[in-house]
Order: C-alpha cells, then structure tokens, then sequence
C-alpha cells in the first residue's frame, strides 16, 4: 500500500486527556482513534494487526478442533438470571438498555451464558461431545475508569472459547492442550519470552485457574516468579500456591503483568445450573464440564504496543506489524521513482506487504520519523546515492544501523527468493 | 471441513416464532442460531457465507481506494446533537444506555456522524482529498418489529462507507464510481440480474438518492420497474421520477424488492452542520462534499437465502457458499473411505473448499438430505458402486439429475485441473 493511499497522518502529540502510553502511541502513528475514553476506533493501520493478531489465534484455536462462530451483542435476561448473573449486584459492570416494548436486554460482557443455553440445541448424547467453539467478539464492560488505552476498554475485542466434556478427564486433556496452543499463540505474537502461565484463583471445582501474564510495567496485576522454575503466582492465590508449589515465597521475584488470557475449569456448575445435560452410554443423564477460556484482542495488541516501542515510536514483531517492509523514496528523480516502484512491484509480488512512502511533499527527514514512529519492522530507502551505486539502504527498526544491500541481499534479509 | 468436525447440525423443523422463510432455512441447516427476535447468532456455516459476502464486498471497495477502518458502537451524545439526531424524536430507533457516572450513551445505529467528526483529524487541506473510508459494522437500530430473519434486524453488519470532497464534482464521479462498483458487488454475490439501480428520495441538495434493490418476495419496498429500460423508482418518488425520466406509469411493472444497499449525495449539509471544511489552494475555508454508501451484509445474505431455496432448501451460489463441495461417503467399506479421503485430500489440495460428510451413523438419505438443505452447490458421492467403476457421482445443486464422471471430469467440472 502507499502512504498516499491511506488518509490517516501521524502526529507529534496525542490528546491531553490519553494518560496510557500504548494509547498515545498508537493515536499518534494513526493506528486508533479514541471515540471516548475506553473506546477507540481501529484506523487502517490499527485494524492491520488486530487482523494479524486475530489471524494467528484463529489458526491456533482451530488446530485444537474449535469451531469459529459469531454471538451477539445483544443478552436475553431470561438467560443472565439462571446463574444470578443479570444482577447488577453480582456483575457490575453491565450496560443495559430496553426494546421498544420496554423489554430489559443487555449487551454482551461475557458470553458463558448464551452459549451453554445455545448448546441445549446441539448437545443432546455422548455422541456430540466433545466440542470446542470459540468467537471473535465486541464485548462492552461498563468500567467506572477507562485509563489503560486498548488495554482496558468498556468496548473491547476478545476472543472467548468454550468446550464441553462428558468427563473430567476429557475436560482437564483440552484444558491442557489448550495452554499449549496458547503458548503458540504468545509466541507468534512476539511475546512468548515475557509471558507466564500463572497460577490464579479457582472455583468450586478447582483450586486454581491459570491466567497469562506477560510482563509489562503499564500492567495492573502482581505476579511472583520463579523465572528458573518457570512457576509463576497470581498474588491473590499467593499463599496457596506456594504450599502447593513447593517453593518458598522468597524464591519468588515480584514483577508487574498484564493479564493477556485466562483458562478456567467451570466443572459442571454452570451446565447444572442451567440444565444441559448429555445422554450417556447406558441412557443417563449426566452432567456436563465445561472450560472457559480468553485472549483479550485488542488489550494484547495494547500490551505490545507498550513493551515493543522506544523513544521513536513503535516496534512491531514480524507477524503482528501491519506490513513487513517500510518502503522510503528520496526526492523526485524519475529513475529513483522507477526503481522505488519496481521494488515495490516486486516485494508486493512475492507476498511481501510494503507501506511505500511515495509523497512528493514530505522530507526525507519526516519519511524516516514516521517509519520509526509507524513501527514497520523492516526500512528500505532508495536515494539517488544507492541508485548510482545499484544498491539499496536497509535498516531494521530494531537497530541503530543501517546497511547497504544488493536487491537480492535485501530479499534474502526478508526470507524471500529473488 | 468434515461434518463431524462442525458441532451443529441440521433438523426438520425451524423454531415456532420464526415467520421469516430465510431465517427458517438458516436455521434448519444450521446457519444461524435465534438469540431473540432481530438478533441472530452466526455458527460456522453461517460465519462462512458472511466471510464470502463480506469479502466480495470488501475487494470491490478497495478497488474504488476506500480504506477499512472499524468505529465503535458505543456512541457520544455530543456529536449526535450536532445534527438533532440524538433526540429520539427525530431518530426512533436508538437504544441507549448509561456509563457509571451517568453520561447517556448510544449504541451506533448508523455512523455518519462520527466519521465526521473524526474525519475533522485528518482532513485541513484540499491536498488531504479526496477520502473514502469504509467498515463492516455491528448495527443496533431498535426496531419496533423484527419478523424478517435476518433481512432487518436489532443487530445486523452492514457495510457502510463514506467519501469526502472538495467539489461537487469529484463527489459526482466517485458516485458513480460507487454505483459501479455496487454493480460488480452483486453480481459476484449471484443476484446481479435481479438487482435494479433505483431512483429513491434525495435530500436538500440532490432531488434523487439510489438505492439497489432486488426482486425478492419477501421484501419490503415496492419498486416501479421498466425491464427494458433498466429504469427502476421506489414507490415513494413515483411522481416526481416518471416526469423527471419521460417514461409512463402505464410502462412501469411493480415489483416486490429488498433494499440491499443504498446510495446517498449529502452535498455539503451534514459537513457544514458539524464544522468540518478544508483550505484550498488559495488559503480559503470551503464546504466539504460527502457522499454514504452502504451494504446490508446481513440482509443480502438473507435475501440469498429467500430467493436461492427450494422445497429441499438452500441454494448458494458459487461465490458465496459456505463450501463449493459436498462430499458423501456411502457406506463403511475401507476402500470407499480410503477412496474419499483422497479425493478430499485432493481437491482441499487444489484450494476448493470441501465439506465432507464422514459420518459413520448417518444414511444415504440424511446425507443427501444434509447436502440439499445446507446446500452446496456441487455434490460428490463415492459409493462401493461408484468406486468399482472407478468413477465419482457428481451432481450439481440447482439441477435433479446426476451423472458418473470421471475424476478428471469432476476436477473440470468444478474449474480445476488435475
């Protein structure tokens, strides 16, 4: 795509009023735009990665046999009150709003209800079990502050999963291979290194849950970490946890995270309260387990915008970067402009995607102040100088340096043939 | 795909409530589930189908240089107010809410307003247009009634995309350009022969606006329609269109039709109401130009639905359809299984997109059945008889005959080589 193409522009301020870093970052670089407090919209740039980010857990969650769906926005209360949870008492931060026959709906903060109702449709015997869904979706949290950027929005995208078992044992089996597709999940996302599975609070049916925790100084929670160990506490399961662990709290480094999923073994509670049953072998009723588990969309991609950036703007990983190779052409000279779009042209080609800074009215100057703010991982320039000597200007957005290429030096830089 | 890896599947009878015939068969074959009235969940086939509708939609308006962004729904009072438009006098089908300190919020209805004010960021300098912009958004209107399936819905994606200009004439020809483009998004969705241009009410600056609308019983609008001509009017312009294209009422057919998209010339009024102008070349303040475009992503699949059926069910076309292929297996005997997980290897291989109905406990009859409702345009059956003449069952959707093919005949049928 070409800079000329998209109508966003960056900035040398964000708005007085955006207080979180990963917010003011990415207003600045054009990537959200902040419709209130808590609630942003996804420029081009910004739906980019969401798509990337979005891309990548799709994949994971389907290798482990999850079936994408869509809910909606829009809650029964019928469905809210089975488990007390319509009440705002004990789920505080609903919005709810009214149809026109003043019939009471809310809007979607979690999805755990509607879906175990939707499945009385489809469980019925051992046979349909076991099944694993999962959704992209906008949830809308009613916040009492909204301070922490995309990390924390009253209108949020998240990706929620649900499975459901015949047995404990099959439950705890998904539940485990779904920590190791989060795992990929992390990884891919370029945070795999910083991020913990972390021992947090349980349930009825299970003395701990297990959330993902990546380290992260704008991060709200506390965890203790034994990094050689790789174990790694909640604070609020801190006492618990070490007994079980084995280890002794002073082993133990505090370290301030940002809670990127959590994973949660309901049991059977919530089917039983909300009557799904299955039909065993023998012709039984028995009742069914459920897992729940998260990956907050847009606060991860909040998460790296905040760890992955430096005095010059963002530092996108590979595969979360709106586009692989910041193209940048110096001056007007017509051969520069030719070799800019043949090089462009054939990067496109080979699958590369390409930001390609073609204006004709921003300095140079200004050209390489948006790629570092922008945060592409990879910065190519042609100048009249490298075209002179038929060679081309790299730099990662990583380094300091840059170098002088041959074309098929660049490809092989970005893993791709000449 | 394999059918024992989707968690849903079909039954012969839709919910009691449900009057709308698109949302029965959608529901029947597993596409959407009935949250309540208006609001629909979308399951793995449905998802499908709206990834194909969407990303038809998306392609043609990339190909005119509009951007994707996302804006949210949650709402601000203020910028509504600019226009009279939150006062629910004037806007009838707003649902509200409230945030924690009491600010009232709206749920986005539309988006016309926002952009706008959004736009105020990015738009100073004639050198800064002409921008279009667009986004498949979640729509929440609070309609009295909700009896169409999924044809209008409380909560439904629309497409909706916005142009800004600093001339008349440039707003004119990306118009243009857009109904265009309109054109090429129908007739890729298989109901471009069906879809009329329609001459619909303007506003203060234009005495017309286009709506798109397609011969569907059980559609809403009447249309005038002069086949010959290609001249179609909506009921409510009839007078004024007739005199203003020198054709007779008496020429004119009416027709049943849905509105599947509807295009709209605001001239300069809803820029000027809210403040957005640019400087020209010569240093002075102008009115902006802004043309709204939109897409029922949802409703177009709905129409698909009623018009592509028959007493067996659903009948998607090719560019749409959840999947291209739908591959039965008759039988358990090892070389027929063997036999269909190759061919579905095969064809997975050359990128057409197969479901394939691996189960052991269902029938001939409930698969062809299966196949049928759901269906997929082409269908492929390897039986014991079929596989001793090494020869595949091939029939397509919309006809009642099948024939024996070879494999290669089967690859050229569907478009692919061996």
């Amino acid at each position: 795509m070409r800079v000329t193409e998209i109508f966003t522009r960056t900035s040398k301020t964000a708005p007085a009023d955006e207080v979180a870093k990963n917010a003011q970052l990415l207003i600045r670089a054009g990537f959200v735009y902040k419709e209130m407090a808590g609630a942003y919209a996804y420029l081009p740039l910004g739906l980019r990665v969401l798509d990337n980010v979005k891309q990548i857990v799709r994949e994971e969650m389907n290798s482990i046999r999850s079936n994408e769906l869509i809910m909606t926005t829009l809650q029964r209360k019928d469905i809210w009150e089975k488990t007390t949870r319509w009440d705002d008492d004990v789920v505080d931060i609903w919005f709810k709003t009214k149809l026109k026959d003043d019939t009471e709906v809310g809007l979607g903060w979690s999805h755990e209800e509607p879906i175990v109702e939707m499945m009385k449709q489809f469980i019925h015997s051992y046979k349909d079990l076991p099944v694993s869904l999962y959704q992209f979706q906008t949830k809308m949290r009613n916040e009492l502050r909204a301070k922490s950027g995309i990390m924390r929005g009253r209108e949020f995208i998240m990706k929620d999963m649900y499975s459901f078992h015949a047995t404990k044992e099959d439950l705890d089996a998904y539940y485990d291979e779904t920590i190791e597709a989060y795992k990929r999940v992390y990884d891919r996302l370029g945070i795999g290194d910083d991020t913990y599975v972390t021992f947090a609070s349980g349930g009825a049916f299970t003395k701990f849950s297990h959330e993902f925790q990546t380290i992260c100084d704008a991060g709200e929670d506390v965890i203790y970490l034994h990094r050689e160990k790789n174990i790694a506490i909640n604070e609020e399961v801190i006492d618990d946890a070490v007994k079980e662990l084995g280890v002794s709290r002073d082993e133990l480094e505090s370290v301030k995270t940002a809670e990127v999923g959590n994973i949660f073994n309901f049991g059977t509670q919530k089917t039983d309260e909300m009557d799904l049953y299955y039909v065993d072998e023998n012709d039984q009723q028995q009742s069914l387990y459920i897992g729940s588990y998260g990956i907050g969309v847009t606060r991860v991609m909040g998460v790296i915008a905040e760890k992955m950036s430096d005095e010059r703007g963002l530092v996108w990983p590979e595969n979360v970067a709106p586009f692989r190779v910041y193209l940048v052409q110096i001056g007007e000279d017509p051969a520069v402009k030719t070799a800019a779009e043949e090089l462009y042209g054939q990067l496109e080609a080979k699958g590369v995607d390409v930001l390609y800074d073609d204006r004709a009215d921003a300095r140079p100057g200004e050209k390489f102040a948006d790629a570092d703010l922008i945060g592409i991982p990879h910065r190519v320039v042609i100048s009249p100088k490298t075209l002179a000597e038929n060679k081309i200007e790299y730099k990662a957005r990583i380094s300091d340096q840059s170098t002088i290429l041959t074309r098929d030096e660049l490809f092989a830089t970005l893993g791709t043939t000449a």
